[in-house]
This record gives structure tokens, sequence and C-alpha cells, in this order.
């Protein structure tokens, strides 16, 4: 279908260009921005509500949270102490694009932010063609999921600079080995930088939001950009 | 972007009319055909493994398993017992449709056949808008995933006609409460049923597959349509 593949890359071309801009306003106003994927059900939410209830207060979080049809993954998230939190629900398309968040970041006064997140949809194929201005993609991936998604999903993993495998108080309910996925994950993205998590023992987060916490401080300090 | 929309609309109407005779074909040498649905890591390609293991002898069963890159499941599946399985790669597609099904289904002997399954793109967005020419669209649900997926993607479980709920070895590992998302999906689709099922304990597997036994048996009996 010839047709129906220009019209992709039109799509994808003209999503690039607004991703771009939003790329420059976040650079201008140093604002470290995380576009977080994964399958539905890995836990984006909770490692989100676990990641705002352990991030320094001083740094200012804004977050989109984007769904097919509820909101209901942002008022989860306002519930753990969101202030600067909105929904973006698609209306059935499958993924987040960069038309979207602009609308959404026009919302917020981007002198005041810090750290801005953006939680996907979960969806581990259609996100990774629409770049949305972010620093980093993120993909986080549970243990009662399988370990070979990587090899599965491989255009996700190679355009994410960070691996979360989150569940890990569930490793050995099911066949999923650590080593494995890992080995996985490297063979698709060798630079791919892999941590641990499990929002329900608490177990990893410490490491994650203190990972988080470097990037944001990395990017506040970035003279150049400044 | 009503140029997108109306090149979708294009895709959708001639996807329904390949469908539509695939369904005939299907329906003329009273074959079953479930179109199996869930996110990635819900456990389709486990339950079709223990299905083929379980299933009376006596049916012939053809099963397609799409992936976006490898040909992992179509394999596990083999090494459980299928015979007549074939791979689909969909090489970046997040989901099948029905020119790939017919392209598979060639490759059989329709006059040969009892049950087809088909093991969609693990994805609960997109396979929705599909129709494959199936009987019915299965969709699964793992007990390690939010209770409230039914509402967030409401087009998939409207869709379809039964609900598998996987994983019920590991209820009370999260919050996930069978009631909750049992109350969620009749929420969105009242004449939805609904089974549970433990590929890792086996609990509910026979329900399943005396099930899918039964559907094979009464479309064979068909006579309107043999």
């Amino acid at each position: 279908m010839p047709e129906k593949i220009t019209l992709e890359k039109k799509v994808l071309s003209e999503n690039d260009a607004l991703a771009s801009n939003l790329r420059k306003t976040f650079d201008e106003n140093n604002i470290f921005v995380i576009n977080l994927v994964s399958s539905p059900g890995s836990g984006k939410t909770s490692l989100l509500e676990k990641t705002l209830a352990k991030l320094d207060e001083k740094f200012r979080v804004a977050l989109v949270a984007g769904d097919v049809q509820t909101e209901n993954d942002a008022d989860r998230i306002k519930k753990a102490g969101g202030t600067m939190v909105r929904p973006i629900v698609t209306g059935g398309s499958c993924h987040l694009d960069a038309r979207m968040i602009k609308k959404s970041i026009d919302q917020f006064d981007v002198t005041n932010i810090d750290l801005f997140i953006i939680e996907n949809v979960g969806n581990l194929v259609c996100p990774s063609s629409y770049d949305l201005g972010e620093d980093m993609k993120i993909v986080l991936i549970s243990t009662t999921e399988g370990d070979d998604k990587p090899l599965k999903y491989p255009g996700m993993f190679r355009k994410s600079s960070v691996m979360v495998i989150n569940k890990i108080d569930l490793l050995g309910f099911s066949e999923f080995e650590l080593k494995k996925v890992k080995d996985n994950a490297h063979q698709i993205n060798g630079s791919l930088e892999i941590m641990e998590t499990s929002c329900r023992t608490g177990e990893g987060i410490d490491v994650w939001v203190n990972w988080l916490q470097e990037q944001v401080i990395k990017k506040k300090n970035n003279s150049s950009k400044s």
C-alpha cells in the first residue's frame, strides 16, 4: 500500500518537525524530559506514583499521562502528590504525538518546570515512531511478561536510553530470567542502561529516583543551553 | 488531519471486504476461528501451548502467530505439539490484517481444519479495528496488569466475546481485584463471557479447553452452512 506508506512518512515528518520545536523549548528552559513507554500493565503509573513520593521537593515536576480513553492514570498520579498533572485522552489513538504534547505543554508555565514526565499510552509498538521532543525514552518491562520482549519489539528498545525492569518481587513466579532479558536488550541496544525496581516492595526505587534526579540536575546546570 | 482519517477509513473498509471473504471461506468449511488479543506479556502463547496439549487429538488445529519481529511464538507453539503452525512477522506493523491472514490461510488446506487460531500482535489498541474474519475475538488479560484495563482500552473489550483472566495464581501479589476487572469489563460489554486461567498451575485450563471444543463442535455441526 504505497499510498499508506507515503502518508505515514508525511505524518511522521510533520511530527518530527513539531518535536524538534518542543525539544528547543525544553532545552532553552533546561527542562529534563522523559518519555515513559511500556506494554499496558507493566507499571508505568505505579512507578510514577513511587517516583513523585520520593523525588526531592525542590524539583518542579510537570507530568502528562496519555490514555486511550480514561483519565485514571492522571488521577492516580495527582493523588500521589503530583501538582502539575494533566491527562491526555487520545480517543482511540495508540500513541501520543508531538501535537498533543505541544497542546499540553502550552497549559504549563515552562519557565517553572525542572522535570517533565510523559507517560505514553501502553503500547510497545506505535509510540516508538513518535518523537515527543524528549531527552530520553525510558522503556519499562515487568518480570511477568516474557524475557524475549526486546527481541519481539526491537524498535522500542533500540530507541530507549534506559530499560527499567519492574516487578522484580515477582521473579521466580514465571520463566522470566533477568540475565536473559538483559542479554536480549543489549543485543538490540548495546548502550541501554538497565535498572531494576519493585513498586510493591520499594526495591530499587531509590536507585531509579537518584539517577533521575542526577539527570535533572545535569540539565539544569547545562550552561551551554541556559 | 482529515487526509489521514480518510485514508484510515479506506484501509479499514478494504480490510473489512477481505475479512468478509475470509469469513465466507471459514464458514463454508465449518472452521471455528478465534482471534486472540492482549497486551504483550499477558500469556497468549503460554495459553496456546497449554491449549494444544489438552485439546482432543481429533480436532485438526491450524494456528498463525503474529509478531512484530521474531518467530519466537510460533516456534514455542510448534514445540508444544502444534503441527499446522505458521508465523506472521509484521515487520513493524502493530496488528495483523485480513490480507496477512489470507496469505497465511492459502498455505493451509482449508478442507482439513476444524479450529483456526490467530494469535494477534501484543497490543490492546490497534488490533481491535481489524476484522480478520474470525468467529470471535478473545481478549486475554493477566492479574499482573491493572484491573481498569477494560475501561482504558474499551474498543478491544467491546469487540471481544470472551475475556480470559490469566495468571490467577498471582492474585494477591498486586492490587488487581477479580471483582473489579469483571465489573469493569461488563460495564463496557454486558455480554462478555469470562473465564479464569493459570498457565502455571493449570487452574481453569480444562474449563477453557472444554468451552473451546464445544464451539468447534457447534461450528462443525452447523448444517446450515455445511
